[in-house]
């Protein structure tokens, strides 16, 4: 497999100066990097499709009643975060097959801060938009007595248990997404090293 | 001043290798580093104080309301995040003080590990925070019609506005977080860096 020749291949010979270590760490990084970007992706793609998908009709005293998503807000956002993640992170899978296919290593500044850039704002976006939908969902579940803001959850108990389903897909998303912000933080600056200060850490 | 002699003290020479941008980019990272710091600790303490004691009552029908922030749960964790945020940071002030009265540079590896982590940890509770407390402030200021719960801040208007400040607060400490978290990033990870193979980057 080409992947695994990274390092040895003949453009790179002379790349790493200190040892085996780097060589494994880096290609631990990149084939976790890889299976965090799918994971993402399916479960992104999950987590937008549960909630929108997502619908309950009631019939109170003959009064049709419909549960859907866009009655709150923050289900909406939800859903355009989880998409943009899945749209993003297969670009991403792509780049990174690529990258194993031509077994290059990535010392491309301009590149390593576009990835670092895009992975941090995903992660704080999907952080966001789970932290308010969560929020929304406490507030259906438990209600908010001192606000009168009655609970819903008893009344459509499938469809917030769908909601619960793809916000908890959405949770493991951005943690992923932290997970890789802090990977792509690390290949874009430790292009910043400074090899020979290292002798000196104490 | 000590500070601004970092890289050249006698403990020093020959660390940078890379001629005068890293210790340019140095001296930078660690000012922005020492503002940003104080700027959280200065505003979370604010945006605590601003929920924590905001209160207001109102007498309905010779009933007596009073709106407190223990109303709502999203503003007890944001004032519980900015507390953490402020601590976390006056001790982080300290080590930046420290260090640049010292005027050594960060090279020890674990130490890096643990504020880096610490910075992760605070970014994305401040964020957390602020998007759960943002949702049940929109909740409160326009209500959701479909799910009967009404909006409360035409009656108790002063408080929401109090909350809003305290928020705007707490924006600017997680957005301050953020970027404190890709600095600590730049700092761990530079460590492993490879400067022989910056010179075949593309």
């Amino acid at each position: 497999m080409s992947y695994l020749g990274i390092g040895v291949s003949p453009g790179n010979v002379g790349v790493y100066d200190n040892g085996n270590n780097l060589k494994v760490i880096d290609r631990r990084v990149r084939v976790t990097e890889l299976v965090l970007r799918c994971v993402i992706c399916v479960l992104a793609i999950l987590g937008a499709a549960l909630i929108a998908t997502d619908k309950q009709v009631k019939v109170i005293f003959s009064i049709q009643k419909i549960a859907k998503f866009t009655d709150m807000k923050a289900l909406v956002f939800l859903v355009i975060a989880n998409g943009l993640a899945a749209a993003y992170s297969l670009v991403q899978v792509l780049r990174c097959i690529l990258s194993m296919i031509r077994g290059s290593v990535l010392f491309n500044k301009p590149l390593a801060w576009a990835i670092f850039s895009g992975d941090q704002l995903m992660a704080y976006l999907t952080v966001t938009a789970v932290a308010a939908a969560a929020q929304s969902a406490v507030f259906a579940k438990l209600g908010q007595t001192e606000l009168q803001w009655m609970k819903i959850c008893n009344m459509y108990g499938k469809f917030c248990n769908q909601v619960g389903e793809g916000i908890a897909s959405s949770l493991i998303v951005s943690l992923s997404m932290m997970v890789l912000s802090a990977i792509s933080a690390f290949t874009l600056f430790r292009l910043y090293g400074n090899t020979k200060g290292k002798s000196n850490a104490i």
